[in-house]
Formats: structure tokens, C-alpha cells, sequence
């Protein structure tokens, strides 16, 4: 038997939401070329240039990105049985109020039909287990513009009642002002009250300024924003939640970090080490309330980790901080193909799975517990 | 024997950086209270708010950060054997172009001169052991903003002529673009002609909008900016350097990283994994070179890393990163102080020390590697 191997860490623009991108005008958009090639996603600001032509603005995204076929192959190729699928960054986040409410349930109904759609083709005898068929869970989309949180705390309910949905995806935004705004308690107590895990991951990055400015980040592309933008955007966003005391409020929230929680288990102890050394948290004589509980706590209480970190130093981090049964394979496919041939393997998920192995194999069933188990597990995916 | 400790993250405001910064009126300056109590450094532009009384701006700097005789006790206090002292931030960075020569051959003077008088006293037998007796090395100041590079290049080899000096610190703004700036070459050149180490040290953090702007730093003091922002600016420094060829063009460069690296050994992997899907690198088709060297590589050649991560998983991703024989331990005295008693131990120091044995004490001799002897190695104390 196969070991059963589960990508949590994975992306889609399904229909109803390319259909809502078509349908804009404003960043962001999709927009069809007209000698039919793959359609342009004008999605930064930055890339919806008047001068640049319609038909080559922003970025092709080709069908890995849309048509769930295309994954199904990237699965069969890489060896993955299962992957919960998630909406891609930026998610719902610029929808106008009056608007997000309908295009979460479309767009989270779609991702709920899909996943039907695939389970039931690969698996007509329910005797099947899971690592033996082929099959497709989804973190929903939340309409976190609606005018009112109760909208976003139905749909958070909503989604309980959908088979194949696990939990939720968002950005660090929130509702506009960051995670440590307490306007979104209500949410987080939906979130911990359905037990539904919040995939936290990375979009708007650092502001240019951080990286030495546009000169700078021009001559390297995207390795800047990308490479460390991405990660500290998370790790600036939980950090954030931390200091505001969502964990104390919320004990048992259940929080999925992209990338191996950008940096936090590397900084979680300068993070802790710094609370303890500010004045202005009651603890130490100050006026501001602070976090009562250990950022080392919560790591091994409310946090699980993906395994996208590209090597065994983050592993060995990951692991150290949070514990091997917290952490979770994935790829972020459709995001880093190789720049030559798609249709082979592709290093950016070989370089994963290489980690995983040198840094467990030699631990027990680690190895199989990271790459699957405890996605089964934290999930109940069956 | 008790085993040899060294201190290789410790920083002093010599008495003539204290007299440069008195004699100033403008953003770094130091200002001596009427009623007699600890000067007051005014080190950011924020601090010199014409509102606050002047008697009552910015930090109020104790002897701790001037005063020898005060580190000497804190070394003794926390079984440290010698120290390998370094200006604190930010270092001569803002001096007028004409003055940053004579200001660095002054300051640096004064810390060999320090370290001599320190060393004589505690060895008047020659023949006593580096870890039986109290010594003090130092890392000098370059004048960065001075008008031409060869006299950067002079006092990095002047430095080799002082007894007790053992390499440079340097902050992350270089000539003031960077440190992957070209015009840097020639100081990279010396630094590596002459094989001194140059220990890179974070100062100017990150914008505030990085972390929600101004409302969100507030509400949470240092906490971000010291935790978060601190190390971000050195990952995103060092990994500027790495893009822009420079362990390339200067293969034998020897850096010791502040704060184990910032977070650069857990986002070395993902660093890497963009560089290789990066189109506008030659490498993959583009048309800017790229660097050459993989990060791995230049974290086990080029990178030492100092141990003042507080934790395990800190500690673990740099073993993987660098190897054990890179890392080194530090205190960032007089930084983080205990918030009521400054005379016992520092839990900053302790959690450091802590972190060391609980990952080491069961790897041969690599707790005391980290602890003095890879110091010693590479810093040449004797």
C-alpha cells in the first residue's frame, strides 16, 4: 500500500470566480486576449498599466489554474491522493459590501461541487480508503466585506453543512484593519465554536520601501516580495493576533499557517522574549493588556504549519516549534511550475518532498504523519 | 576548567562616541539632564519631539552602555570569560562626510584602547589561558559616509594594526543604497584581502506601515519593530547581497549575522526555491545575471550566525543551515535588560543559555564550540 499523501497547500480559481473576475473592471480582473490565448489576470495595481496593451497586462493564467482536470494530473504525476483545495490570494477581499455575501456562497458552492464531482468519479465503492482513491476537500471563502460580521459568521456556519468543506481561507487583511482588529471577534468565535480551521496565507507582502525601494525589487522580479515578503506578511499577522490577545479570548482557535508560518517558529522566542521586555504591557507595570499566553503555547496548541519550506533548516524549526504531528504537506500548485516543462515534476514540489524525507525518515512514521496522517487527522478527511 | 565563554554580540557607546554624540544637535545626539541623572539619547526622529521637554527625550542611556567597568561585572555575573565588544547601532552611519574619518579612527582607538587596558589588568601572566582570564576583543566602525571608498578601505586595514580588533560592524544601509551596491565592491575587496569578519547588525527596521502603521506599533510598544522588523532588515540585507553576486565576485567574505541570521536559515529554502523560478535571472532566460552561488552553499562558507535567537527552533534551523561550528553565542548586552533588577541575572541571557544546552548538551562538544570555542577559532581571541 502507497502511502496516502495529502496536499493542503493548493490552489484554484474555480469557475464562478473567474466568471466574477471577467465580470470587473477595476483590479482585479480577468480579461480574454483576443487571438484566444490564455486569459491575462491583471491583479496588482502596478500591472494595470494604461500603457501596456490590453491583451499582454498582467499575467497568463493558464488552465492549472482553473480546470480542476489539470490538477487531478498534477496529483497522479506527484504522487498525491488527496488535496484540499483553497481559493487563491487574493480571495474576496476588494468585493464591494452589498456583493460578497452571494459570491462567497456561489464561488464556496462551486469549490463544494467540484469536490463532489471528483469524489464521487474516483470513488465508487465508499469501502475505498483514502489513500486508495482519489479525492478533493476545499477551505471556503469568507465575504469578509460584507457590511455586517454576522453575514461573514453565516457563511462560516454555512460551510459546516457542505461534505466536503474543511474550514476557511483568508488573507491578512481582515475586515481592512489586520487581524488584531476585536471587530473580529464574532468571527473567530464562529471559527472556534464550528471547530473550522482558518488557512492563513500571505497576499499584499511589504511595502517596496522595505526591500531598498522599486529600483531594488525591479533588478531581482519577484524573489524579494516574494521570498520574504510573503512569509513576514504572516508572520506579522499572527503576531499581531497574538499581542491583541485573540489566543486568550479564543483558546480554541485552529490556524493553518502558509509556508510553515512564514518565519514565527524561527522568531517565535525573540517574540516572547520581546513581550517580556515591554513596559507598556500590564505584566511589566505598563497600561496595555498584552498576551497572556506563551507564543510557545500557542504554537503547540492553535497553530499547524504546512510543510512548504523548501528545505530541512525550516523543517527542523517547524518541528521544534509546533511538533511533528502540526505539520502538513502541500505544494501551493498552481504557483512555482518549472519555467520549461510543466508536464514533468516539478522541483518546487521534489524539493519539498526531499525535505520532508531527510528530516523524518528516520523518525517512526513521521515521515508518513507529515505527508499525510495529519492532514487525515486535523481534517477528518475520509 | 570551566568551560570558555565568549560574547560576541555586545555593544559599548565608548566614551568618545559619547562625546561625538553630546557635542551634536541634531538626530543621533546625546543630552545631559540639569538634575544630574543618566544622559538621554535622542536616536530617533521621532524621539525629538519639541513638545517633550528636552530633559525628558528619547531613552536614558546608564552606565551599562558606557561604562567598561559595568560590562566587566555583567561578564562576571553571567560566567562570560572575554567579550568581543562593538559599537551599538547606528554606529557612524550618519556622520557629515568630512568628519567620519577622524571620527572612526578615534572611536576605533578608544576601543583598542579599552581592550588593552581591560586585558592587561586581567593578564599579567602571558601565559594564562584565554578562558582563565577576563579579555576584551572589539569589532570597529567604518566610516561609511565618507566622501570616497578608499578611505573605507583605509580603516578596515589600519583596523588589522590595532592589537584587540577582529573584524567590523555594519549596519545595513552601506554607502546609503544598500548593501548591494556596486560601489561597495572595493570594501568588500578589503574585507576579504585582509580576512576580517564583518558582523552585520540591523537598525533601521522596517516602514511602520509594515506593520499596520503607526496605531498598531503603539498599541504594542518595541514589539514588532525589535522582534519582527530587526530581523526581517538583515534577511533582507544579506539576501540583496546574495542576489546581487556579491559572495560571487567576493567568494572568502566572512559575516557573522546578528540574531542567528534574522530569519535567513528558515527562509533559505524558499529564497532559493525563487531564485530558481525567477524568469529574469540568465539562468532562466533573462536578462539580469543573477547570483550564482546557492544559499546553502554561502550559509556554510560565507555566514557565521551568533546564538541570540532565544529558543530551540531557532537554534535547530541554523545547525541545519550553517553547521554547529558557525554559531556563536551572544548577550546584545546592554540591550533587554530585566525591567526591575538590573544587578542579578538577565533572563535574555539565561533563555540564550538555556537554548544552547537544550539543543547541544547531547552533541559531543558542541555546546562548548558554541558557547567560546568557534569564537575563539574564528575570531583568533588568544
Amino acid at each position: 500500500m502507497s502511502p496516502l499523501i495529502v496536499d493542503i497547500h493548493t490552489h484554484v480559481y474555480p469557475p464562478a470566480y473567474m466568471e466574477m473576475l471577467r465580470a470587473r473592471k477595476s483590479v482585479p480582473y480577468v480579461h480574454d486576449p483576443a487571438n484566444g490565448t490564455d486569459p491575462r489576470l491583471i491583479i496588482l495595481s502596478s500591472d494595470d498599466d494604461p500603457s501596456i496593451p490590453l491583451d499582454e497586462r498582467g499575467r497568463p493564467v493558464d488552465s492549472s489554474y482553473w480546470n480542476i482536470e489539470v490538477k487531478l494530473a498534477f496529483m497522479r504525476r506527484h504522487g498525491i491522493n488527496c488535496s484540499v483545495i483553497s481559493l487563491a490570494n487574493p480571495w474576496l477581499d476588494f468585493l464591494e459590501p452589498e456583493e460578497a455575501q452571494t459570491w462567497a456562497q456561489r464561488i464556496n458552492d462551486d469549490l463544494e461541487n467540484t469536490c463532489a464531482r471528483v469524489n464521487k468519479a474516483g470513488d465508487p465503492d465508499k469501502s475505498l480508503a483514502l489513500h486508495e482513491k482519489e479525492s478533493l476537500f476545499a477551505f471556503g471563502a469568507l465575504p469578509l466585506s460584507a457590511p455586517r460580521a454576522d453575514i461573514v459568521v453565516d457563511e462560516i456556519k454555512r460551510l459546516k453543512t457542505l461534505p466536503h468543506l474543511r474550514g476557511v481561507i483568508m488573507g491578512t487583511s481582515g475586515l481592512g484593519k489586520g487581524l488584531d482588529d476585536t471587530q473580529l471577534d464574532p468571527v473567530w468565535g464562529a471559527l472556534q465554536d464550528t471547530e473550522s480551521v482558518l488557512f492563513l496565507h500571505p497576499h499584499y507582502g511589504l511595502p517596496d520601501e522595505a526591500f531598498g525601494g522599486s529600483d531594488a525589487m525591479n533588478r531581482y522580479g519577484h524573489v524579494l516580495p516574494l521570498a520574504l515578503g510573503f512569509p513576514l506578511e504572516t508572520t506579522i499577522a499572527v503576531t499581531r493576533m497574538l499581542l491583541a490577545g485573540v489566543f486568550d479570548r479564543f483558546p480554541r482557535l485552529k490556524i493553518l499557517l502558509a509556508h510553515s508560518g512564514g518565519t514565527l517558529p524561527f522568531l517565535a522566542g525573540r517574540i516572547e522574549s520581546c513581550i517580556h521586555h515591554e513596559r507598556k504591557f500590564v505584566a511589566n507595570g505598563g497600561d496595555v493588556p498584552g498576551p497572556q499566553r506563551n507564543v510557545w503555547d500557542v504554537l503547540k496548541t492553535n497553530i499547524y504549519l504546512d510543510a512548504v519550506v523548501y528545505g530541512t533548516a525550516g523543517l527542523q524549526a517547524a518541528m521544534a516549534a509546533s511538533g511533528t504531528d502540526r505539520l502538513l504537506f502541500g505544494t501551493d500548485h498552481p504557483f512555482f511550475p518549472p519555467l520549461d516543462d510543466k508536464e514533468g515534476e516539478w522541483p518546487s514540489v521534489t524539493t519539498n518532498y526531499k525535505a520532508i524525507h531527510a528530516t523524518f525518515d528516520n523518525d517512526g512514521g513521521a515521515a508518513a504523519a507529515v505527508l499525510g496522517g495529519n492532514a487525515a487527522r486535523i481534517l477528518d478527511l475520509n
